[in-house]
């Protein structure tokens, strides 16, 4: 039965601090499943008026919930159906995922059991609309980034690649028969896809540099070169391939499959943030691909920068969730550690600790519901984004650093749940454009100078 | 061709937004790779002439707005006639304070003939309903606070010190015929007020220990005891007065006014901040009022506090103004200000002091637009208010450093408008609440355990 | 029994690290309940009173020295006599100085009847061997110039133009007959000097772009162009002026004399730091100057930065300074104000400010010390005084800024003597190199690549 | 002829990368020694004159040393035999563990096959006089402690646990005979031991409330309880356990050897830091030890603290050289990895990540210099380890933060020897007292007031 009450956020709140026997007790008095179902359907002003109502124990009803939403963005802000489906998503991961990422993340697997429960909750391509996607609000996507990274920042990613670049990809730069033949299928997670722009030597400066080529002969294009760091490499079904025509010069993009005999890919092993992700480097060995697999659309670097440009915010709204994650998890252990004979939340250093962590991540999240709303009214630009992603992987940083602090050794240990978020904030640090680049896109924005080089 | 132009650096820098149809038809005309090797030894000063004699592409207008308004949060989140308020407010403020301020400043002098231009805006008490106030929402008032925060923040204090916590006193605790009798003069500026809670022993800790007394004596109230900090107390008409009843020891306020024989006002002489505010050290001996006076009510010290929340989000937005001026006028001098032969907002370190300062206005910005949402939507609670002072005015801190190191020496002179903001901050980050009183109000709420002792 | 006592805070506190037993045999001699209530109805002072009288450890002499010397540099790692130096010119300031420095900076006028105490101190051109001059090593001064610091900044820069800047131009590049003729008269404060190198469009970048030219006509020299910023040149004596000859494109030095009808002087007067120092912008109108007067052994712009190298670590001993003295007026401020009862002092939110504080301070005082130590052994470059530079001013900044917080409202006034170190460290953060220019000094010194433009 | 090389510094920055091989055959034509002397009166320009001469692959030679001590207090503040110990334990750790280190990190192994060769370089238990110990001096050890935690922080862990808390136990805390019996094999690591103080529930609030017992049953003592994060807990031949005696409540130590029936050990196992390190939760039930094994001079926790005091200083150094690692590493490779065509080193964002860790880095380091100078001297307290475990600490987490920024994704490959550190300086910033605990320890030295609860 224990089970049955973990399962449900309400309930778990409301009786977590009882102990098992007077849950037996009480189980002979009231049909408890019943009861359960009804509590946690309830919203949060009728429950917190039926725990005023329950009256007993004052002390422990009192206590704040933990939840990092001090702005009331989600149950304000959003419509209801945006709601349920962000807490809907939200019991997925809590259940589903948060129970097994610190061992896969330990062992740098990757846990494929996941993949057909994510299929079943529908949001795979969220904004796209057409080819079985649902057609939803970029702000939503933003949210749902949040709410999985909050939980794990390696399935954030994988599902980033899968939805955002992998997809988006196919329907920014695809043909329409591209896209029937693709998207539908990678919905539903029947595709994983991969997205193979970074090079060994070309990292933020991929539009510039791309060494992988692509060469027209006699109607099939030959590709070769390599590329480093590609999420979802090792397993993907397609990979979408960026590389420079020699005839043109121009950047072009390709489906190609996994079982092409010009392909390869190794795992990169040494990671210390990011485990779960299974990153490879690509290589290209004269590796054939028809033209019926090239991107019809994607024609220069500006096409491919189109993709980027829509999944930038995503990546500003994963560093909030892991900001979002590592709070909650600190603010909690905080609130039942003792030391000197009492809660260390009650010592004023823990406090200005936690309270740093909450600013900042209430900033974050405002400043991130306000780029998706430019982002919904066609307003975004590169800058608006870049100016996301420096700021809340900046702040992330700051509050994963500090709730690791506020657990003192334990923090180091995978099982408290804090550890895995500072490691894997690193990687959100510096992938899609490190600071240093999405500054001086701003920079150039406002200044009106390039100081790239 | 486009190999040779992307080979050398030179040509790179110049043609790169140039598109290839241009290149060919200039091609017929000049020897390209020649020019392109003539150009590219040329050094900085010759390119910077050649393209002056070229004429084309480097006016003034291309350079973007300087505006710290990103995301467009005036232009796009305001209804058109809050919009035209905010710009109508800003446009006085530019006109009339702007060229004044540094002066006053400087004497540690107040502008009176701004008061009279003040009254004609007609946005005083501006979410006051009734008595001649304008009744708009509090993201209105917010938002105006920021316009004159950006242009001078001492103004912006004066301002708040007369519309929120003097009328907001009488408003809040008066009587109706308090009400009638105070507040539409004071809207109109026909008489101006202060606010007297702050000790010369006690600051932050005012709820518990005001040593200021009063005792009703046949009738009649007498006031004993020092008030310190109180903002426009030397040229105040009437002025609120915060005591504790020895009777009952509460906390009961009462109209004082100025040629009041028991009160006596000394203004504080030696600031580095804040230096057009005029603070003064009130001394009340005997200081005899008539219970008509008395604010009806305002029966404890929970009473001050309402008062004290009402105005606390505005100080959030001050903050804001503060750094938006200082972030505004830096960006203008990194744009024209030259060392070693080019405008400084063109060095990376130039541009990654502006972008940090950008994304921390910014944050800041997105904060305290959702801040006053809750209190427009009456969920506002003390801990919000306190979390985004807290932000706000560690934020502006920063901003304000980083726009005076961007100025080099001339950041400490008045004239180049950032420094009176550098100072300015300090008074913001210390009033109303300090850092650690707020910090202690949100640790409070959300860990469940008082630190504040 | 513990249970009451644990219940009430006063008796917890005062008995907490007593033993069971002791209570109980406690109990058959008073009335313990009893005992518990009276003592927790005394008030702070009461309490401590009794305290003092039961013998125990409240004592005044038990609190440590206020003293920013947390390693024992001082007292253990300098000879006697130096130590002996050091504590005179301290008492100097504290008796002198001290009580003067807030009135003039306030209204940013210079304590010229300072000059003559200064020169009984014979502490002028310290390093210096000859021409009246001690001959003491850079260690010495260095802790001099931090002994100034932590008094006043202004009259430690004051004193740096003196002994530093001016006199050292003559001491590295005058002839014996220049030095026979200035220093024994400089050395003894009868002459006032001053240096001009900064003008109105050349700051950090001096090195390249000086405007100000120097004519050879018929043997006399003929001066042009502004100089800005030069400290103490609205009262100097004599101005070391540094033009670029247009004959020879090279940077010469020349003395001019304060009636030269040729020169004229302008005091730079809305400054927020250093009020106290009198910076002057120079007009050379066809100013005319003798051979005489020109340095004769300065050729070269690399003879100026002879004399800028040989000053450079002193401001970063200034920066050390100015924090020690933030800190140690911070300290005693916290050990007497109280809020909520106590000394704020003993607020773990406070302590963790004056910490921060301390480690800065102390990181800095044993970091200036090596600096010394290599400049006395030969083997200072300018790397490592800028590196010094770079780390001292911004470490400073972060002193400062926490000293003005612990003391709240009360941190803006100057007459607490920390609002001045505030203002003050954003003139040391700036002047001698800017924090960019010196960044760039040491970053082309470890990797080997200029990135200056 | 090596040593007379590496004691002139010219020639050792100039042939440090020649093999002896080749030093040899040079010294059949030049003699060596002299052209040694010349070399090293040569100055910065005659060098660099003569290393242009000498043609060869010119850039290599102009690139400045990679090597972090800035101001030369190996190479000039140490004496002859003191910087020959350096070189050699340096030398050993480059060529025999750093090859290693990765592999067994992300393995979560120990690699047992140094624990000989360390044993050769004779250097455990530098600073105890007697039974086998070399008894050097505190600095010495102090910079060891530097060069193992530049190599690898675990490695460094590993032997500051056997040469410091379990010897040093031993060493202030054993009988005669108890040293005699012990730190000989020790030293030579023949025996390998383990210190058992933290447990589960009690972290750095150790002194008051160790919940691990021990009483004295018939001559026997029975000791039960848990420890947890005993490093080397999993190997160790012999664990000093700290109990507390039921009978008279002082606190006790004993030496437990590995077979005792009544201990037991369990390996932590999911660590993001440290993971050589083989941290152990240590179960004891009803283990009983002899009163031989009882450390004999150990009464009470007072002298579990002078073990404590004692290694403190070493856990700041270590912090230095994670610092020193990460900062040479990253500026290694910002000067090879090449973006928009040219090495990263090159752009002023790099250098001013570098010079931010630089300034960093050698301000730890003369701190640390200055505390085991006063550590030598007798004059080392609690406060002043305290506050360098502090400092030290909190900057190493900036300058491994930076080293890792300026790799981008590559920093979080472990390959890449920067990633390691990241993760390391998470587990140095805790243990051995939370940076909260001693920031307390130094505010109540500083304040005179106690801020524990």
């Amino acid at each position: 039965m224990a089970n049955i009450f973990t399962s449900l956020k309400g309930a778990y709140n409301l009786f977590k601090h009882l102990d098992f026997d007077k849950l037996e007790a009480l189980s002979k008095k009231v049909d408890i499943p019943k009861m359960v179902e009804t509590i946690s359907n309830l919203d949060e002003k009728q429950l917190s008026g039926m725990m005023k109502l329950a009256g007993g124990n004052r002390k422990e009803q009192e206590l704040p919930p933990i939840e990092g939403d001090f702005y009331h963005l989600g149950d304000e802000a959003l419509k209801d159906e945006e709601r349920a489906l962000q807490l809907k998503v939200r019991a997925f991961l809590e259940k589903e995922v948060k129970p097994i990422v610190n061992d896969y993340w330990n062992k740098a697997e990757f846990p494929f059991e996941i993949i057909p429960k994510l299929a079943k909750l529908n949001i795979c391509g969220l904004t796209y609309k057409g080819y079985g996607c649902p057609g939803k609000s970029n702000l939503m996507e933003g949210i749902l980034a949040m709410e999985m990274a909050r939980i794990d920042t390696s399935i954030s990613t994988f599902f980033g690649v899968q939805s955002g670049l992998a997809m988006g990809s196919i329907y920014l730069c695809g043909s329409e028969e591209q896209k029937q033949q693709w998207l539908p299928l990678m919905q539903q997670f029947k595709i994983i896809g991969a997205f193979g722009l970074t090079e060994p030597e070309v990292g933020s400066a991929a539009a510039g540099g791309l060494t992988t080529t692509c060469k027209n002969v006699d109607g099939k294009w030959i590709l070769n070169g390599q590329k480093k760091w590609i999420g979802n490499a090792t397993f993907a079904d397609i990979l979408i391939i960026w590389a420079r025509d020699v005839d043109d010069n121009e950047v072009k993009g390709f489906i190609v499959k996994k079982d092409n005999p010009g392909f390869s890919v190794g795992k990169m092993k040494d990671k210390m943030a990011l485990r779960i992700v299974q990153n490879g480097v690509i290589t290209l060995t004269n590796c054939e691909v028809f033209e019926v697999d090239r991107l019809q659309n994607a024609n220069s670097f500006k096409d491919t920068a189109k993709v980027l440009r829509m999944t930038r915010a995503g990546v500003a709204w994963q560093a909030v969730g892991c900001a979002r994650g590592a709070y909650e998890n600190a603010l909690e252990y905080t609130r039942t550690r003792k030391q000197f004979g009492k809660p260390i939340a009650s010592f004023q250093l823990i406090q200005n600790h936690l309270v740093e962590m909450l600013s900042n991540l209430t900033a974050m999240q405002t400043l991130c519901f306000r780029l998706s709303q430019l982002q919904d009214q066609g307003l975004l630009k590169d800058e608006h984004a870049s100016l996301a992603k420096v700021f809340c992987s900046l702040r992330t940083r700051d509050v994963v650093s500090k709730a690791r602090e506020v657990m003192g050794g334990n923090g180091i240990l995978l099982e408290y749940n804090v550890a895995r978020f500072v490691a894997d904030a690193e990687a959100i640090y510096s992938y899609e454009g490190t600071k240093e680049i999405n500054t001086l896109i701003v920079g150039r924005a406002i200044t009106g100078f390039s100081a790239f080089v």
